[in-house]
């Protein structure tokens, strides 16, 4: 069996250990459609909250962007925030602002101190990823360095090199997600999750996506993947799963696996 | 997604077309043992049963096997029965009496029509199991042909050729099971499944055993596996699921996969 890696804030396992962590994605455009969806999701009990900000109506006003910060972390309590700006070429919105203010702005939450992680893609400029390197250190925020390829499922050389590029970052997370075409695509992201946990010393976070790929979010923790993703309120796509399915399925593969 | 491939019984899907069928094993030692069974099993509809006559006490005496074995077929009704003898070399129990009379038994329930399929191993003699191809195909009893591996999980071209070696045998059904030492041994079983459930025109039955192992019980049917194993009582072992669990588990999976 895998042994956990567990994603850490402050030195300590997130989810009180916990693994996977079950992390939901706020996807609202507005301050109250989120407030809406954290009364949906906040009494499931996630282990972490995703705030998507390229879904945020108001992205490009710094201040809004934090007030809506700090009421989603006085909602939520003790489940930490992870902020992600998805880029277009990685799967995400369109967003009305430049890259080099999405930077000032992930920059600035760090800074506040209103998230506990935040997520930034590989494939930006480098000298992007070290500045928030920077600054989400100097603020004990967390860093998730993440690919994403929604066209296919590159071999396995090559994912396992995006999680160590991750290594390589300084990140304190590596993420990969990935479009199967077929089965085997998804058996191909397992098996990259599962050869970084022996080789890579860092926590992971990988998903196949899709309808093929939602076996990956009930056992990609059997492969070294330190958490999964589910939405909140009912699954409106092939794929997705809802908190209380894929905690309920993956306490059954559990059982089936240890016997426990 | 894998084009489904059915076992059939006289050119019709077993289990009404149901993918995968959940197979449910009898392991009493004596007929009181087994009707004890088949009273706990039956009330829970499994797709299949298998009778496992190396566990059955008296497996050297032939009349008692198959009225026995009328004796399941009655409880039965509709639901078709396995006979399977597993031998030693492939985890089955020691039982007293010589290969060739376990042959004469597989052929005289054959003959006596009273199960529906029988499963023999590939290790054994090719004459063997050709002498079985025969009278099973004389009286419309459909043949397992199998391929079991408690040490270990050989490489996918191996267990593909196993695979595929049950169709050179002309069996109607080809199942490999094998011992993973890690969790990749067990997307080698599933991805040498999808790859013969592509290149090979048999129904094909698959599954990765042990704890590590269970996610191919919930899975397998993604990557061809038309049928699965599950207890019919509580589960005694890591890896061993209930029929209620195993079916729970594939629904949601289902769900979570087509989003119906």
């Amino acid at each position: 069996m895998v042994k956990p890696r567990h994603i850490e804030l402050g030195g300590r396992p997130v989810g009180a250990g916990a693994f996977p962590l079950i992390i939901t994605p706020l996807v609202g455009r507005t301050p109250a459609g989120i407030e809406t969806e954290l009364e949906a999701i906040l009494p499931k009990q996630p282990d972490m909250l995703e705030w998507r900000i390229d879904f945020f109506e108001c992205i490009a006003d710094r201040a809004q962007v934090l007030d809506t910060a700090r009421s989603i972390r006085r909602a939520a309590g003790a489940v930490p925030i992870l902020l992600t700006r998805r880029n277009v070429a990685e799967g995400g919105q369109a967003v009305p602002t430049s890259e080099q203010a999405v930077v000032g702005l992930l920059a600035s939450a760090c800074e506040a101190q209103c998230v506990d992680l935040i997520d930034y893609e590989l494939s930006n400029p480098a000298a992007d990823m070290a500045r928030l390197r920077a600054v989400s250190t100097a603020n004990g925020v967390a860093l998730v360095a993440s690919y994403h390829n929604f066209e296919c499922t590159p071999d396995v050389d090559i994912l396992v090199d995006r999680f160590a590029e991750a290594g390589r970052r300084r990140a304190d997370v590596a993420k990969v997600a990935v479009m199967p075409k077929d089965p085997q695509d998804v058996l191909t992201l397992l098996a990259a999750t599962y050869r970084a946990s022996q080789t890579i010393d860092l926590p992971l976070i990988s998903m196949s996506m899709g309808g093929l790929g939602a076996l990956s979010r009930v056992v990609g923790w059997m492969y070294g993947s330190a958490a999964t993703f589910a939405v909140g309120k009912d699954s409106s796509a092939p794929g997705q799963i809802t908190v209380e399915a894929l905690r309920a399925m993956m306490s059954q593969m559990r059982h089936a696996v240890t016997g426990r």
